[in-house]
């Protein structure tokens, strides 16, 4: 069986990743981080979840809270309620954290000879992040393909983003076929340490949306 | 003054390239990572020159060697000495050091609002890591243009290499120059905690020749 690297964060998106990943064959080595993130409850449900999928789980210390410049590190921040009318990256957004994220997934892969980095990222239900978009996983798999030792013996990465052109419904649709036990995920920019959510973020509205229109009953214990 | 992020270890290259950036103008944030190097040597020799540089001083906890795989990381690899023979990428090669370095010079840049990053790498006289090629820049600079939200906003970030052209004596030459005292810096891949250096590695073997062929006397302490 061929490795790979699942970034992870124990939300619905990675969650659903990571479970296409082991459906396709590959021994799954689940990369998650520790980032001062408010959402520490996130970290322990992908610890279980890790577990569930027979998943290795490498949970790395990244301390992005000492650069500060968004609400999910910073804590003088405050995480704002969804907001329909605005076309804003929102103050949620971290700086240049999927480059931060695939570049340490990309060292990863190095060591454990992985040729496959999957990225839960989607395009359509998102909340506008500049990472997320395909021209930029594109741009990102470019550089990383000059950048490595492994690309210059001949095995170039390669970044899977399957939930790229999914709406939130279409994914946990695809989850659900998978067995996947969304009870278990976490997805609240601002859950409690019992992982509960705040069902008033960004990405309560959106996971709360997509249960309601894959006719699916949506698991998530809210505050 | 404009903000710049200057990738800052200590040793002869970044210190260079700290030396330019504050001769163009900037105003600097050095950036040093402790990546449970075995020189952590120099990160003090750091800290010393951007005081003397005049520059903010950030390190960023950085734990590489979770994954292991180079011998600047792993303290069960021993550091070999340089061996004019080999054409192979050396086990001081660190996987994807460069892009995570990188990545995080660019979350920096973006809180700090600067739109320069400096970074002393060479393909003269170097140890042939692939992440110290032109190319392999100008890849991470397009990428980085795609992901941040400063950049969506029109302030693209630029990455200054000014050193990637020169061998080891032109780049002493500008920095002598340009004031730097080379006897704070440490670039052996080994150096004790007083910040000796070995000699024999390859990061010394490329310094070493590069006093000689400047004809500048080697300041260097070695064990």
């Amino acid at each position: 069986m061929a490795n790979a690297v699942v970034l992870f964060s124990g939300g619905l998106d990675s969650t659903t990743c990571l479970a296409l990943a082991k459906d396709k064959g590959f021994d799954c080595h689940a990369l998650s981080f520790n980032y001062s993130q408010r959402h520490a409850s996130e970290l322990k449900a992908a610890q279980a979840i890790a577990a569930r999928h027979d998943a290795k789980h490498h949970i790395f210390p990244l301390d992005l809270g000492l650069f500060g410049g968004s609400a999910l590190t910073d804590n003088a921040v405050a995480v704002p309620d969804y907001d329909a009318e605005s076309n804003d990256i929102p103050i949620t957004y971290v700086p240049a954290r999927n480059t931060i994220f695939l570049s340490l997934a990309l060292a990863l892969a190095e060591v454990v000879d992985a040729q496959d980095i999957f990225l839960g990222v989607s395009a359509v239900d998102y909340s506008g992040y500049p990472d997320c978009r395909p021209e930029y996983i594109e741009a990102f798999t470019n550089m990383a393909n000059l950048a490595t030792k492994s690309a210059i013996d001949g095995h170039p990465v390669k970044i899977h983003t399957p939930l790229v052109h999914l709406n939130k419904a279409e994914t946990i649709r695809l989850g659900m076929g998978l067995g996947i036990d969304y009870a278990q995920t976490v997805s609240c920019y601002q859950a409690d340490v019992q992982g509960r959510a705040c069902g008033a973020c960004d990405s309560c509205f959106l996971r709360k949306k997509g249960f309601s229109e894959a006719n699916v009953a949506d698991p998530t214990v809210y505050i």
